[in-house]
């Protein structure tokens, strides 16, 4: 019998599994495990083919590295977005993030990562020549730098931005400065002093 | 796409799943979704094969209902353990809270509910025709009711002591109070009021 008293090891085994991943700690994951339990066997087979399908049927977009069922992701494959730009983001969630706002109409590459010297991650280590490739490729004619504002995002930005010059007639970034709602008072002093150096002509100003 | 934008119906099933646990998100499972990617697919696999094995592996001892891999759980199938005693609880994780504690050496019977006739719950919906059984084929000694201090719990406990008076000749429950650490000004009245009522001989004090 195990430390936690668990008195079979298949629950043991499956406490294990579901503990190893982040945030589930043990207790939660025996919690879970008793509750499938009370599961029918068909029930708890579907819940383990929706996993077991997570090997063997996701697969990445060849073009832009999202998550997808087919070699080309639904976003890459809709007619009706616009092909001549694109947007670059570090993982799949940005990608998630930025077409929950409903705002942007182009296409993604998901670099899958960002340089980090101090981690040992260079520029082929993401997917940084198969963007130059495409940029070449498919005539795109701007693409949008949406990294994060973090010192890797940044060094990113800049080598894409040396890369991607000679390739590309526009290359945008997000706009930073004060959320909506926020109040000066308490904004942090980059993103308030960012703002500042970034001003709007008020006539412009999107409110 | 789903309304929160995941790429791949492979995923947003998977995401699903993990979202009909309790007390696990949607944001929480697509997280953990994402995370099982960058698993290889041997150790997706071996986690999918786990949560299958829990509908096809774990049983239920024949005897006291506890889990078990087998047809008898480890501790019925004990030599060591007292074939006399016998501690009634309500559910599995009762039965892995007294065995932490390593201070009991009998044997248990999950009820594997309590009677509530608010419910609908009758002494036929949980294993009491079993116990009864039990204790009359296998000569127990004593029985511990080791049930929760719920008005279901106390409804149930009365409703064994009846029932097992004829059969068992000792029937004890666990001893209610102050729990150990706890300062009297904080302590409910209910535990404080049954504490007084239920004193023990200074010199048999457990201290």
């Amino acid at each position: 019998m195990s430390e936690d008293h668990i008195p079979s090891k298949h629950v043991l085994k499956a406490v294990e599994q579901l503990s190893s991943l982040p945030s589930v700690g043990r207790k939660s994951a025996l919690r879970l495990v008793l509750h499938m339990l009370k599961w029918d066997a068909d029930r708890i087979e579907a819940f383990a083919n929706s996993m077991k399908d997570l090997a063997t049927e996701v697969k990445y977009c060849e073009r832009c590295f999202n998550l997808s069922d087919s070699t080309l992701c639904n976003i890459c494959a809709s007619p009706h977005r616009n092909q001549e730009l694109i947007c670059i983001v570090e993982t799949i969630k940005d990608v998630m993030a930025i077409e929950a706002t409903k705002q942007f109409n182009g296409l993604y590459h998901v670099l899958g990562g960002v340089i980090s010297p101090l981690e040992g991650i260079g520029p082929s280590d993401v997917n940084i020549d198969s963007l130059l490739k495409r940029v070449q490729e498919e005539g795109t004619k701007e693409v949008i730098l949406a990294l994060n504002a973090t010192m890797e995002g940044d060094t990113t930005a800049f080598y894409l931005h040396k890369k991607l010059n000679p390739l590309c007639a526009e290359i945008s970034t997000l706009a930073r400065g004060i959320s909506f709602g926020d109040e000066l008072e308490y904004a942090d002093e980059i993103s308030l002093g960012r703002s500042i150096q970034n001003r709007t002509p008020f006539d412009k100003a999107d409110r």
